[in-house]
């Protein structure tokens, strides 16, 4: 279903200004530069108004790669069985091509993120290990900050009747819009000044974590009692950052983390998910894993351990880990105690760790680092980059650095100083 | 806009009925076969329809690039002057390696086709001219009869009111769909017999004309007496047809036309266009031009001139011709009376001539022919293929036999025997 602008619940301004956010902070377009925007048709309403931003903001052209989810679904209910280890590779070389060339990225995040919950685990599984394989060669060139790029939301209304089922479908709407737009900042009317002033306090985080240098992280809290060693030559990052073609830009709109590359051999003990994952329609609930140099050797779920067992097995690298992310408790997201069923949103309300690809401009001078010099230093390789929360609260954080000294970093899930 | 499909004014199980077509007779799908489907957002309840058909069929992936019309008039409005020289290079080249691969293509018209009617002509000509050039090695594999395709028609609202701005939006896009689905011939119960036969009739006129092996052919009618050679060893095609890659399919869905690939060297004399020609979203009216040798040597419009005048300057096969096709003036398209706006319509409602491109498939065994062979036979290569009407019911067509015979072809429009 797409629905008409007119029958959208919410204030039109807002999603101009979101648009305004999303070229101009999120991803920094510069004059002649290329874009490429993939987006569900049901946020056609933001696609138009991002279009328009980006070519006022001087692109040279802008091509939207718009996906439908009732075209997904279709698939899922008519292909024959070997339709779901086919992808687009065409599409994604093209699309890795014209990056290299220099073209920016957006992906606006609209869809039900539980659209293919109903669907059959093994299918869903076939089907993105087949998509990520193709996409590699384009995701290669966003993980490695090789150019700008951002994430963005639009309050699509399955996504909106999926967090809020006992409203009506237009009441759920609303309240999801309201909670894009506070999350985004979009409150004041100079949200490009509001995202300024965050990304400064981003920044003076991360600037303190890197001065400690910490070797380790050490987390404690229910079911968790975890030591996480640090990349060699680690960076933490936040907000605004500076991708290889020069380009400030938020890769996240919302964003609330700073992060950094884990030591993908060096991970020991228990952790417990605080929030369920959504991945890729499944709903993955009650995590529990037992990490053994730096590999997981262990993992319960209460629900979807199926879809999860096979995430980590997709390659070695699966089972290890590519990012550690610290955010407050306190923060907005976090605070509006809501549960978005997308990572874009519940990533940033909580302290996570993700399996999978590192993010290779988390190293001092990462943009001149072979992959085999990652790898030396720490930083994990795989197909698949998974996020999941493990914050709350009641978890206390403590850095440790090479001679052993602890220092605190969070406790009771805010930052310690 | 998009609409939602409870609000569509017409019978959604014809627009089932059409994708079946759209997939089974104009495609002739093969199991196993990727399908690229281009299509407007307007036309999303039929795209779903079409993804749901293919895949039923055994397609292994489909792969949908959806525009939007919106988003095309953004960049009018918004872009800095350089865009217009730009197209998506990356896409179409990823389009003709899958093409290389196997895929088929379907495309979908839904769109206002007026769309750029009111943007500067010298934009849209730069645009059409960089989208031509970046298009070429994907259209190569299409012209050429690769690969099986076919264009089908979506009755879009926007369409539809410039068809009948006289009746309210609703009413309009009722007409539209009436005439649509009645030129696709579904409006019994069997659609694929239908196109059976209709597809045998079209044959044994073929039949007829390669068994006459005409050198030219001499049209005459009011401001039209022209004589117009055809390619050594050509043939004439029309219905379903087999692409290289052995299948059967019916590239337009409608059609009434039969057709083949004209000498490039032989054109002589006036020709007067009997219908507008709608281009890139502007109307060319009033076409008179004179050929010598093959090449336009003069040309006037009543409107829309210098659209036409940089067209047929795009290179120098542009002002040669690559295609002949006879339409009845009785076809059931000719006979609703209707302008569409649309060549996949007009075309196939009257007599034609094409500017530009061949089809290297109207020569007798033409998948072995290389380029040379093509030109030397007299098939003409350009980066377009436009298509302007010439028939009427004013309209009479001789063949002539090498030996100078005359053989009445049509007689007022109609054909002779
Ligand atoms: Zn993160
Ligand atoms: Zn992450
Ligand atoms: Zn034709
Ligand atoms: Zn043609």
């Amino acid at each position: 279903m797409t629905q008409a602008e007119s029958d959208l619940p919410f204030d039109l301004a807002k999603l101009d200004r979101l648009a305004e956010v999303a070229v101009n902070v999120g991803l920094g377009l510069k004059e002649g530069q290329e874009l490429i925007v993939t987006c569900p048709s049901t946020a056609l309403p933001f696609l138009r108004r991002v279009v328009a931003a980006a070519y006022r903001a001087g692109a040279s052209l802008v091509t939207p790669i718009i996906s439908d989810a009732e075209i997904t679904l279709a698939r899922y209910r008519h292909a024959p069985d070997g339709s779901f280890d086919k992808a687009p590779a065409w599409l994604y070389a093209g699309m890795a091509e014209a990056f290299e060339a220099g073209a920016a990225r957006m992906a606006i995040v609209a869809d039900d993120p539980m659209l293919l919950a109903d669907e059959e685990p093994g299918k869903v599984s076939r089907a993105g290990r087949a998509n990520s394989a193709a996409y590699q060669p384009a995701l290669a060139k966003i993980a490695g900050f090789d150019i700008n790029w951002t994430i963005a939301a639009f309050p699509g209304q399955a996504w909106a009747k999926r967090m809020f089922p006992d409203v009506s479908a237009e009441e759920a709407q609303g309240k999801l819009a309201d909670a894009i737009f506070a999350a985004s900042r979009l409150e004041n009317n100079d949200p490009v000044e509001a995202w300024a002033k965050h990304n400064a306090q981003l920044r003076s985080r991360c600037d303190w974590l890197n001065e400690q240098r910490f070797d380790a992280l050490h987390y404690s809290g229910p079911g968790t009692d975890f030591t996480l060693g640090l990349a060699q030559d680690h960076k933490w990052k936040g907000g605004a950052s500076e991708a290889k073609n020069g380009i400030i830009c938020n890769p996240n709109i919302p964003t609330e983390e700073v992060f950094t590359t884990p030591d993908s051999r060096r991970a020991d003990g228990t952790v417990r998910a605080t929030k369920p994952l959504s991945h890729q329609g499944a709903m993955i609930e009650g995590i529990e894993v037992r990490f053994e140099g730096g590999r997981i050797v262990e993992a319960t779920c209460t629900r979807g351990e199926e879809v999860f067992q096979e995430l980590i097995a997709t390659d070695e690298g699966a089972s290890r880990l590519g990012e550690v992310a610290l955010v407050p408790h306190s923060s907005p997201i976090s605070a509006s105690g809501l549960l978005y069923y997308n990572t874009l949103f519940d990533e940033n309300a909580s302290c996570h760790i993700a399996q999978g690809q590192c993010y290779s401009d988390c190293f001092i001078d990462g943009a001149k680092l072979s992959k085999e010099e990652i790898a030396e230093k720490g930083g994990n390789s795989s197909l698949i980059h998974v996020d999941w929360m493990i914050g709350s609260g009641e978890i206390d954080i403590d850095g440790i650095r090479e001679d052993g000294t602890r220092v605190p970093v969070m406790r009771g899930g805010e930052w310690a100083s």
